[in-house]
Formats: C-alpha cells, sequence, structure tokens
C-alpha cells in the first residue's frame, strides 16, 4: 500500500462517503482564518505572494525554451511574473516521457500523491487566494474561497470519484466455468488500469483552479499525465499548482513531468497546436463555445470535456418574501460582476406583476426593488468592490457600454472606485429584442417580461434548451408552477435553485453535492463530477491463463 | 417499487455481484437442451421459425410506410421475409415522441421491463437460434449461443451496469452547511435521471444480438429510446427482439414505439441519414473501422460507441503441451470461418522456430502441425460445417482466393460442402510483404516469421497498437517472455489469453468477467460493459430548495 494514501485515507473515505450521500462536507475550511488556517498564515500568503512578484518564477527541472509571461492584475498591481516555456512538441514529448512511469505506478500510489498535493495546496490558501485575486480580478475574500478550499474541494471530489471507478471492479478474478460431468475449465484473470496518454487541461481566467483542478485531478488519478494550460492572464494560481505536484512527485521518486505547465502570451497561443497533436488524447477545457467549439472538431479522437456559453436565467412568479428575494437576488447579480458560469443573466417576470408578501408588485417595482437592492449592496465603495471585484477583460466594461442600448436602462453600470469595475447594469427588454438570448457576459441582467407566469418558465427553459444554461432559478409560492419549472428545468438539462433567500445564491456550487454543469444542454458536454467525467479517462486490459492445480 | 423488477430482483442481485467480482456467473444456460429449456423446445423453436418464413414479420403499430426485406441465408434456405419500414424522419419522430413517457418512467420500471423481455428472449432461444444461423451464417449451436444466451447475457450485463450507475449515488438529500454561531443553511435536493434523448443501435451482420444488446439495452435502461438499425442481411433476430421489447412494454402501459426498427436493403441503406439526425443523440456502432471512421466525424454531438476493425494475433514463442496448442489454435481458426471480431488472423513464430514437450520445432514444423489439426477438424464434412459455418458475404471468398498470392501456401481453403464456405487458408508471410498488417476479414491466417520471441511479441502488440485488435494470445513456458508480453499488450489495449488449450479459445469473451474491447487501440472506442460504456448516456439534473421547518 502506500504511505501517502494510509497518511490520508479517512479524508478519502470521508471523500467517498461525501460523493454518494451528497450531503454536505469538506476537508478544507473556506474562512480565511488564522484561528483555522494558522495564526501566521494571512501574512505567510502575504509574503509569500510579495516575494513572487517581478521575479521569474521557479519550476525546478521543468523544460525551458524560453521565458514568458503577460499577467496584469485588474486591480492594478504591477506582477511582473515570468515563467518557463516551451514549444508544444517539447511539452508533448516530455509528457510522454513520463508517462511509462505514472501509469504503472499503483492507484493508491497516484492517489496518495494527489492527496498530499491537495493538502499542502490547502496550506498555501492564502498565497493562492491573492494568486487569484491578481489574476481573475476576484476579491480576496472570493479569491481565496473559490481560488483555495473550494478549488481543492473539486480537486480531491474528481480524485475520490476516479479512485471509487478505478476500485468498483475486482482487479483479479478465478472465473470457473463448470463443464457438466467434466472438470470445470479455471482461467486466472488480472485486469490492468491502462490510461489513455497525455491530457490537456485548458483553464479559464476567472477561475483558473476550481474550473481546472476537476480535469487536471481526474486524468491524473486515472494515470494520465497532464499538461496544465492556463489562460495567459491567470498563469500564476496554476503555476503554483503544478509547482507543488511536481514537489510531491519528485518526493515520491516519479518523474515530476507527470504534471507541465504550458505558459503562453495572448500574441502567441500555443492552446490549438496542443489540441491538434496526435498524442493528446484527452482535452478539458472551460471557456467560450466558439473555441469549444473548434476543439470538439479538431481535437481528433481525443476525449474532450468542456464548459462552455451560457445564459443563465431566473424566474420570478411569486414569493412570499419580497425583500430577501430581491436581497439574494441582487448579491446574485453584483457578486464578481456577473464574471461566473453561474451568474444569472436574465430574469423574467410576467408583466402584469406578481403577488408577493408585500402586496401586488408590477413588472418595474419588482426590478426597481431588485435594482435599488443592488445600489444598497454597492454604496459603500469598499463594499461594493469587495462584492463586485474587477473586471477581468477591458472588452467587458465596452460590452457593459454596448448592452445599455438594447432596451430600458432599470439601473446603470457604475464603478466601485476599486481597479477595473463595472457594477451591474439592469436593462429591461422591450418589444421583439432578442438579446438577452444569447449571452453578455458580465455584470448586465436582462429584465423580461412574459405573458405568465407559466410562459416566463418555458422561455427559460426553453433558451437554457437551445443556447445552454449552468443555473436557473424560480421564485413560486405555487406548487403547480413549481411542478412545471421542474420538469422543464430537467428537460433542459438545467439544475434549478427554488425561493433562496439568505446566505445561499443561485450561483454557487458545492463540491460533493451539486454537479456542476450537467452536461445535457450547449453549455458543457461534461459534469462535475459525475462517473461520466472519470470512467473514460483509463481502459481495463486483462491477461487471462489456465489455473494450474 | 417495480413489480416486474420484483420478479426479477435475485436475477438483478446476481448480476450486480457478478460485474463487480467477475468471477463466471450465467442465468441462461448455453446448452441447447430440451431438459434445460424444455422438452419441446427444440421442436417449438424449429416451427416457430418454419411459420415466419415466406410471410411478412408482423410488428403490430410500427410504424410502416412500405414493407422490404432482402436478407439471403448463407446456407441456402428460401428466406422471404418482408419487415415493416419507415423513413428516418418518421422512425427520428416515433422515437422522440415515446421519449417522454419511456424517460419519465421510474428506473425501477424500466430495469423490470428489460429483464423481463430478456428472459421472454431468453425461452425463444432456439427461434433465435434458427433466426441467427440463416442470416450469418453460423452453425446451429453456435448461432443458438452467441445469438441467444450469450446475448442475453451481454444484454443483462448492460441492464445491470447501467441500474449500478444510476443508483450509485443517492436521488435526494439533505444538506445542511455549518454557519458558526448562527443556525446552518438547509438545502433539499433532489435529481432526476435525464438521458440524451433517441439513440441509434448499428447491428452487424455477424452477430446481430451479441453486438446489438449492449447498446440497446444500456441505452434503454438510461431511459433513452432506441431504434435499431440491422445489417440488411441480419434483420430477423433483431425483429424479433424488437417484438418482444415492444410487447413488454406495451403490456406495462408504455409506449412501444420506444423500441424501433429500422430496416433496409443494401440497395437502399439508410443508416447515414439516421446518424445525421439531429435528434439522434448516441450511435452504438459494430462494423469496419471506415464506416466507423464515417460516423465518428459526421454523427456531430452525439455520443459515439463503437467495435471496429482490428488485427489479432497470436504469438508463439514455446509450449509444453504442442499438440493441445496445435489442436486449440486449430479451432480458433476454423471457428465460423474466422468471421468473429476475436478471431486469430496472424501467428507470430521465431523465423528458427520454438522448443515444445515434443522436442525443438521448426518455424514451418509449428505451422504444419496447425494446419493438420484444422485438417483433423474439418475432415469430416458434417463436422465441418459444424465448426466453420457458412461464409455470410460472398466478398469473403473472393478474400480468401486473393490472399492465395501473398505468401507461401501452408494449408489451402477448401469447401465443407454446406452453403457457401471456405475452410481455413494459411499463407506463410515471406520477404517484405506486409498484407498480414492489415485486416483480412474471414477464414486467413497469416503465418509470421521474427527474428526472435521478444521481436514476435513487439510485432504484434505494435500492430495492435496502430491498427487495433480486440483479442491476442501468447504460448510462452518462460516468465520473462509472459511478462513482457503483458505488458505490451497492456499498452497495445489488447486483452491477452495465455497458453490456451483445451475447450476454452482466445475467440471467447465472456459476459459479466471478460470486457469485450477495452476501447485502447483503434479496434473501438468503447467496452462492453465497463462503466464508461453507460454513464455518458444519461446526466442528473438537480432541483434544490431551502428546508422549512
Amino acid at each position: 500500500m502506500s504511505r501517502l494514501l494510509d497518511r490520508h485515507r479517512e479524508m478519502l473515505d470521508d471523500a467517498l462517503n461525501a460523493i454518494r450521500t451528497r450531503e454536505f462536507w469538506t476537508p478544507f475550511p473556506e474562512v480565511p482564518s488564522g484561528k483555522i488556517y494558522g495564526e501566521t498564515a494571512r501574512e505567510d500568503g502575504e509574503s509569500s505572494f510579495s516575494a513572487l512578484l517581478g521575479k521569474p518564477f521557479d519550476l525546478p527541472g521543468h523544460p525551458e525554451e524560453s521565458r514568458l509571461g503577460a499577467e496584469v492584475s485588474p486591480w492594478g498591481l504591477e506582477l511582473g511574473l515570468s515563467y518557463p516555456a516551451a514549444s508544444p512538441e517539447t511539452l508533448v514529448a516530455a509528457s510522454e516521457n513520463a508517462s511509462p512511469e505514472w501509469s504503472s505506478a499503483p492507484v493508491e500510489t497516484r492517489v496518495g500523491i494527489l492527496l498530499e498535493a491537495l493538502v499542502r495546496l490547502n496550506r498555501q490558501s492564502f498565497l493562492i487566494g491573492h494568486a487569484t485575486q491578481h489574476t481573475t480580478g476576484q476579491a480576496f475574500p472570493m479569491a481565496f474561497q473559490a481560488g483555495g478550499p473550494h478549488a481543492q474541494d473539486r480537486g480531491l471530489e474528481a480524485v475520490a470519484t476516479a479512485y471509487a471507478e478505478m476500485t468498483s471492479v475486482a482487479g483479479t478474478a478465478l472465473w470457473e466455468k463448470p463443464q457438466g460431468k467434466h472438470a470445470p475449465i479455471v482461467l486466472e484473470k488480472h485486469w490492468r488500469i491502462v490510461p489513455r496518454g497525455v491530457a490537456l487541461t485548458i483553464c479559464c481566467n476567472t477561475f483558473p483552479t476550481w474550473n481546472g483542478y476537476p480535469g487536471l485531478f481526474a486524468s491524473l488519478a486515472t494515470g494520465n499525465t497532464v499538461i496544465v494550460k492556463p489562460h495567459p492572464m491567470a498563469i500564476l494560481p496554476l503555476a503554483i499548482t503544478v509547482k507543488v505536484l511536481r514537489e510531491v512527485l519528485a518526493e515520491e521518486g516519479l518523474p515530476a513531468d507527470t504534471v507541465l505547465l504550458a505558459a503562453d502570451e495572448p500574441e502567441a497561443p500555443v492552446t490549438k497546436q496542443l489540441v491538434e497533436a496526435r498524442d493528446v488524447r484527452i482535452v478539458d477545457f472551460t471557456g467560450s463555445s466558439t473555441f469549444g467549439s473548434w476543439i470538439r472538431s479538431h481535437a481528433g479522437d481525443a476525449l474532450v470535456f468542456t464548459e462552455e456559453t451560457g445564459v443563465n436565467s431566473v424566474v420570478v412568479t411569486g414569493t412570499d418574501a419580497f425583500a430577501a428575494m430581491c436581497a439574494n437576488l441582487a448579491f446574485s447579480i453584483a457578486l464578481y460582476s456577473g464574471q461566473m458560469c453561474t451568474s444569472p443573466q436574465n430574469i423574467y417576470v410576467p408583466k402584469n406583476g406578481i403577488e408577493t408578501d408585500e402586496g401586488h408588485k408590477s413588472f418595474d417595482e419588482v426590478l426597481s426593488a431588485i435594482a435599488a437592492a443592488v445600489d444598497a449592496l454597492t454604496a459603500d465603495p469598499k463594499q461594493a468592490a469587495g462584492i463586485c471585484g474587477a473586471i477581468v477583460n477591458p472588452a467587458t466594461i465596452e460590452r457593459v457600454a454596448g448592452a445599455r442600448s438594447s432596451g430600458r436602462v432599470l439601473r446603470d453600470s457604475g464603478e466601485t472606485g476599486s481597479g477595473r469595475s463595472a457594477t451591474p447594469l439592469i436593462i429591461a427588454i422591450e418589444g421583439d429584442t432578442k438579446r438577452h438570448e444569447d449571452e453578455c457576459f458580465g455584470p448586465v441582467v436582462f429584465a423580461v417580461p412574459a405573458e405568465t407566469a407559466e410562459a416566463a418558465i418555458d422561455a427559460a427553459a426553453g433558451l437554457a434548451r437551445r443556447k445552454g444554461a449552468i443555473t436557473a432559478a424560480l421564485y413560486a409560492t405555487d406548487q403547480t408552477l413549481i411542478d412545471r419549472a421542474a420538469q422543464a428545468f430537467a428537460r433542459a438539462g438545467v439544475n434549478l435553485s427554488v425561493n433562496l433567500t439568505g446566505n445561499i445564491y443561485v450561483n454557487q456550487s458545492a463540491a460533493f453535492s451539486d454537479f456542476h454543469v450537467t452536461g445535457a444542454n450547449p453549455a458543457g458536454n461534461a459534469s462535475l463530477t459525475d462517473t461520466a467525467f472519470v470512467a473514460p479517462r483509463f481502459r481495463r486490459v486483462m491477461i487471462r491463463w489456465p489455473k494450474t492445480a
């Protein structure tokens, strides 16, 4: 057995239990507190981060033909980082070289190494939080959570799901076939877990680790070597991740090149070359449907797992907690300025308004109350920046400006005062405009009037089915409407949150419980982390022979 | 719960146990005996088959725009069958119409119906045996086994694997997230199993049910509706299957069109139109790599599971049971005239011969002994026909004739005297000829000299890796060579049988134990039946809401 697996056995067992029960569980606390992470953790994280700035990032032994890096903090901080870089050919060859040793390491050894790396990454959550903040534009508390413990949860979930699948079937069997009056035929059978080979994990700018870890850890656990391809503007969180993994690998006498970093710059991208490389056998991708579609048609026979573009909707048909509903939606909209794949974009409301605990509310009254709740959240500049974060891509600022003309402005976008920022723009769709039917990534919300509550549900679910969606929310007091929505969004392949108020938001997707993305609509072909996400990454190959007495 | 599932609960539980332990198990006896299947089963099967001949095959309620059918028995029997046919558009629309009811039936209901259908199919194994014999050219005993109980085993394996996967994760959860000193957040979560939609199962001429049932039953169990597309020359076994399934569905008040038959004729094939239909979301295919490649590039975002062309090899490096080895290989070669996807094509032998319990044997002596064993097996015309069966496709006869010129003839092909037949041709490859590196489907065996035993292993495994292979066999007395082959064939993704003698053959793949095809080389991207074969056929979609006290 494996020493490292023994060390983390309880954590693995708890994770295996959680992925079956889907109840709340995590070994990685989400609160950035010195009481949990150690009294000096906060300061250590800050100083570790500062020590990295303006210097070449060190990845000992990593293939290096040049150094590059063009990350810019959306918060304005000078980063000045550079990373070792090598051609796609060099990286794929190095990954292939590492493959025989890594793929023939026992499952327990591989899983033990990955669990150890996750625990070490967890200890570095403050550093990763700063790295995430200054590459994604998230405010620190969110960057800590999403970049640190929540991403580690998703990595652990992938390891546990892969372990469960690799061990679900006997590795050896004695097959004894009766032959009537004659002696039975007896075969001994042994199976090996054989991975596909080299895997590529293409990460996004907004959630580099959270969206990257599932594919990275699932591929590694199943014996594939992995080339991590960060977004050119969000390399650091993944460089730290690759470094930790390489350190544990080297300590255990396995090739550090089992995990490689494919850093590039926006002007000289290498992703397409890596996708088209014949020896890349798995591609995990988070990003736009445009590039996702390119990957799906250019990856050859590689397995492709994607999370792509979607249009998430809220349907408001009635509530018995009007103020709490508006506050909840305001936070969902404002959080990280709508730059989450789970952020709501469209709010469907019956054109004649809804019934609430505060009496009848017209369409405009519902939206005005939501807008006012956003105003309240963002009134204080420091709090506004803490919720809205910064805008990671300058194009988003232009998109917000462009969206102003697509309808009646119910709330205008403003600045928080920190970094490149934009608070939510809320636009009422009028007439036959269909602008809301496409993704408008960023802090833009379209309020869409519907003939009836039923029509609102059908329109939102139909849009999800056609264009993809990762989340949906419903507010309703009528069980018939809830049942209709349950059916409609299930057929559209969207997870539905009903009547959320308080400190839980439609944007949130919890590892070990919520499957993130369903794979059942155009917003992605994979689900984090179901069996289908891990099982095809390896195969079982048998050797059998007659048992000798 | 489901009445039908209750009825077959023990069988399902035993199947669930078998797919985990991979030990021998089957509920469907492979012996065509009246003692097992009932005293009159043999005669009933024959008369049921005779009653079908020369008449329109009846599929009550099936879409029917015309009738067609051009099946010809390789044994010479007049069939004169016709089937209801409809355009691909009509079939896909009918399948979609059935989808809402079938997909929303509880898992237990669906699985119960499929188990009942399998048991009813088992009772019709004699009829299915005759139908299989006269469409595939298999001799009756093999047609009974492979078309009947062994196919039913593969169907049951798929149902059990799908059931295990659908029930492996909780369907509901209470998610309770601590909030420090505050009350926890408590969400209720429910998940639905959501299928992809319409599935297409494209079956082959040689093993219509054995290769067709896994995809058919896996798709149905996971809630997809299925269009069964038989090979135009092997419709009957699948028409009987579709009829039984539709009967059980109708009895249970579910749409019979959940399962449809897409019959066609060679002159007017409909497969491509079905593959390209936008609403076909899953394709299972058994057949050539040429058509497999077309499907993989024309199926859009449909899931594609394939078993394709391969080149299977035997490597003979030494044995302590020379006569038994030759007898075993002779049977493997002769069985169904090499028309099995598991039949060996190439026999690699060191050019300087091998050591055996009968002393040193030269290359030619090894092959001559195998040829003599084939002669012995096929000396009696009735026995020859019983082993070799008939040749299903006239092109195979031409291929055998053409292969004669590719090397030195060690054993010539002959006729059995029954039906369209060809006994094994054995050719020694000479010089730089590479004819053996491509599939030569049918009763053609290439004897390939290798420099050494090691080179023989490497050549066979390398060929498997490049061109695909479903089986490999090794004869060796040296453990170092066995270890080398285990490693080489595992990396090539081929299941390896070592030192088989007696009544067990490399061609045989037993459900519940042997994964058929690994999915890890070009001979197919799927494996019967691992989790990866069932898990992506459905998705889990959640609805969650705050728990109220």
